[in-house]
């Protein structure tokens, strides 16, 4: 298994899914799971997709810039994104940076265990 | 133990010996340490070390906007971090995202195992 192509294939699925069923990410989060959106913890994996499908806008494109990963210890991977964030009628994209920490299922798959999305304003 | 007390002592004394001292730094990395700087891999403290001193500037300064941190498992501790670095000379500072994945020592204190530095470019 090759940590960067894991790591490239994750991004992409989650991108991919946020950008066309946010509630189908409900799939990578578990119980355990926390999330930190601009500063606001939240902790499990239904309250992380209630907010993200709450989110004040529907239509939205990332487009990725950057994807470092490094092997975090005990099976797990650290995937660290920057990249922009079109949102449906808006001129201008928001840059972004989003760590995720990702541990292996049993099932041979991984999940989210840990999720940090911040903007870069300008 | 206030995590969120520890992530934000930390990211204090990290960048202020970075901007200080570099070589100080080396008493925060341990032989398993990585470091991904803009997309490249240095493995072990010497070598991370190495990388921050020979960096192509002499003063710099780093100004944090926003510290975020959470538990990675196995008492280790994420810290997310974004701020502006000003180099000596230059005009205009470089907006940067860095990541660090600490975890605890057997004296109590954490070091870094995981560090993921980028410049985010306008």
């Amino acid at each position: 298994m090759d940590p960067d192509a894991v790591a490239k294939a994750f991004v992409e699925h989650y991108y991919t899914t946020f950008d066309a069923n946010r509630a189908g990410l409900a799939n990578l989060y578990q119980e355990g799971s926390m999330l930190t959106f601009e500063g606001q913890k939240i902790q499990g994996c239904q309250n992380i997709v209630a907010k993200l499908t709450s989110l004040p806008f529907q239509q939205c494109q990332h487009n990725i810039t950057t994807v470092d990963c490094q092997p975090s210890g005990a099976g797990g991977m650290l995937v660290f994104v920057s990249g922009t964030l079109q949102l449906a009628g808006e001129q201008h994209a928001l840059k972004f940076s989003q760590m995720f920490h990702l541990m292996p299922t049993a099932q041979g798959s991984f999940y989210v265990l840990n999720d940090i999305f911040r903007l870069n304003y300008a």
